[in-house]
């Protein structure tokens, strides 16, 4: 089973490809997609779109999640975020592929094993767990991690169901 | 001149489509977009964006415009606003149809005569604008609106250009 994680952003989205064999998890890829700051948001929003599309039709996930987002103090910043958010949620929902959602908390709980752990012990972790990963910095750790959560949780509704 | 404004949200997105001969306006069709409060985010997303595409593959519109957003006080609210938001802008872009935005006072300005117009005003003068036009509801209205601020901006740069 291929999961896509992903860590949506206007500026740069980081995305994880690993391979679920039951409890067994291995890597596959991992990345950036950036756009260009000076263009305008529409021509932003429809590169991230073709990217992410592209990416999806090269590997063929057969499931995908996102962190629940952290709600910014800022309202512009968080504007911002949920229109590549949802450009990125809606590119892969888009082609029949389920997306999940977990809370950081969680994330972190499948990674680390506690809900509380920092941010470098959650990438340390992802490193651990998928031996041999070049990880093309925090935004692809991240979504790295929540792909790794969104295999802990379908091997666990798989025990259960 | 076909053009298409919009008043994007996840529960209902307004759309009004416009045709622009110089200074002449005259109404096309309008309506609104409405995806199942019950379904999960990325299906509601997919759903609006494959509403969207249909839309804009039906009328071919020249161009595009949406109002500038008014950030919400609650930051969860913004963040839903801004993923349909980011999936109406980029169904449109993605097409390469540019999409103008413009805040509420051009807006307003535009079809009453004065950036302080009431909504109600507002809704009134672009019955008066579109002889005829019958409007399916605000969020129309409002995306009627916007179409006729651009259509007024766009004659006002060809007069400039």
């Amino acid at each position: 089973m291929i999961l896509l994680g992903l860590d949506p952003g206007l500026g740069t989205t980081g995305w994880g490809l690993i391979r679920a064999d039951g409890n067994r998890l291995s890597h596959i890829a991992n990345g950036r997609l950036k756009t260009d700051t000076q263009a305008p948001l529409p021509r932003r929003l429809a590169h991230l779109d073709a990217m992410l599309s592209a990416l999806v039709a090269d590997h063929a996930p057969d499931g995908a999640a996102v962190e629940e987002v952290f709600v910014n103090a800022n309202p512009q910043t968080t504007l911002k975020l949920g229109q590549a958010r949802g450009v990125v949620i809606c590119a892969v929902a888009r082609t029949g592929i389920d997306v999940g959602e977990y809370a950081a908390r969680l994330v972190k709980k499948a990674v680390v094993g506690t809900g509380a752990a920092e941010k470098a012990q959650v990438h340390a972790m992802v490193a651990r767990l998928l031996p041999g990963v070049k990880i093309d910095g925090p935004d692809a750790a991240d979504a790295l991690a929540v792909a790794i959560c969104h295999a802990h949780h379908l091997a666990s509704a798989r025990r259960i169901g």
